[in-house]
């Protein structure tokens, strides 16, 4: 590993770097074992000698893996105490088509800006089987350490597409579910689990002004009688509407 | 403003020193502000003159506060860029009867330790009409600066009560609701709303083994079919149930 390695992966840290490169950053044992069973295109995968011999069963599992020094390792990690095993993968891109709300349920997020909530929404997601996420440009960028981190793994069989979400809902035929405070008791309403979009806005400000025409059927949590809580956390408001889409299927 | 006065304020970042003290730290305008019309005794409240200036209509409401200079505010504050207020308070004494559950549901969290996990689930806690939330021993401290955060105010209208959560449940006699791997479907299950305890468990490794006993009905929440997420985050999983138990009445 060349000092110019260590300066091309460090600048995975930043999302400009992730983008030009068009790679990102995955550590831990946990979450590389996902990657690699994962359809995503795995570039590198580092690891020390002391982690080999702490996890001699990952390593044989993992097998393609080239050794770097203890200094090397935490050059490139993320952690004040690297895990000992870091990855390198290809950013997918996959296409997500108005169209395609018409056969599933489609969640869309409009600007979430919290990784650890953008991270969470994704593995609540994926647990419903929701199979593709639509993101606005200012959601904060899912290929980030902290996103990975908060995904546990689900972030590897998510079909995530950043796109101009005005444009994409400009198409959609489907019904669009707005997680609003004003809508419908979200307990009372039907909302459908093969078609249709979901939309949850961002932790600050909601849902924006040029999204909201394309709601059909905005939705609300209510909240008990007497509570002076003003809203939800974004990501326990979107396993709150996921639930209620999935509660009676499973 | 003392140079001990400073030492004593820095020394509420620890959990240790906020046991000792009985005090902690409150930060920000919508956090302060929530602290002034609760219940809590405000010991302090400490802003700087910039912050009067740009925020003079909250200043009138605050009233009775201390300039500090932005060089002592920047030695108390939790943030790299302080707010510009910093309020101390003191630690509420709460006592949670393990008869209380005869007439309310009470939360019971086992070891919860992300501190944005257990103020996020504090915030939906009270978002669903929640009172009071037993922490076992073990669960993060609730005073710090992390939780409190993320509970957007939320924990100054919470009971919250640290305990040895095995006696208290020994002389519980309402239905104890435990969140596990194995339970029954909790969209099948009904769960009162005004009795029992409802017990979710730590982010690592759930619910602990002396605890187990004590629970009669044992909840999941099913994940969709083909889903390959292992769990869901605790605080999401909390939400999902503690919208089960009220979705009936609102």
């Amino acid at each position: 590993m060349t000092k110019n390695d260590i300066k091309e992966i460090q600048s995975l840290r930043q999302s400009k770097g992730r983008k030009e490169r068009g790679i990102f950053a995955v550590e831990g044992n946990k979450l590389v074992e996902e990657l690699i069973v994962s359809d995503f295109r795995v570039n590198n995968i580092f690891v020390t000698e002391q982690w080999v011999g702490k996890y001699p069963v990952i390593a044989k599992k993992v097998a393609d893996y080239e050794l770097v020094t203890p200094k090397q390792m935490e050059q490139i990690s993320n952690f004040v105490t690297p895990p000992g095993i870091f990855a390198t993968a290809v950013i997918p891109k996959y296409i997500i088509e108005p169209k395609d709300t018409e056969s599933q349920a489609v969640l869309l997020l409009d600007g979430i800006n919290d990784p650890g909530n953008l991270g969470t929404i994704i593995r609540t997601a994926d647990w419903f089987g929701i199979k593709k996420i639509v993101i606005s440009e200012d959601t904060c960028d899912p290929w980030q350490s902290k996103v990975i981190q908060a995904t546990m793994g689900s972030i590897f069989r998510m079909q995530i597409v950043e796109t101009d979400v005005v444009k994409f809902l400009k198409d959609v035929k489907a019904p669009v579910y707005g997680a609003l405070m004003q809508g419908k008791n979200v307990y009372h309403t039907h909302i459908s689990d093969n078609q249709g979009v979901i939309i949850i806005g961002s932790e600050s400000h909601g849902i924006r002004d040029n999204v909201m025409p394309f709601i059909s059927c905005p939705i609300n949590i209510p909240r008990a009688e007497g509570s002076r809580t003003e809203s939800l956390n974004a990501s326990v408001a979107a396993g709150i509407i996921l639930s209620e889409v999935f509660r009676k299927n499973i």
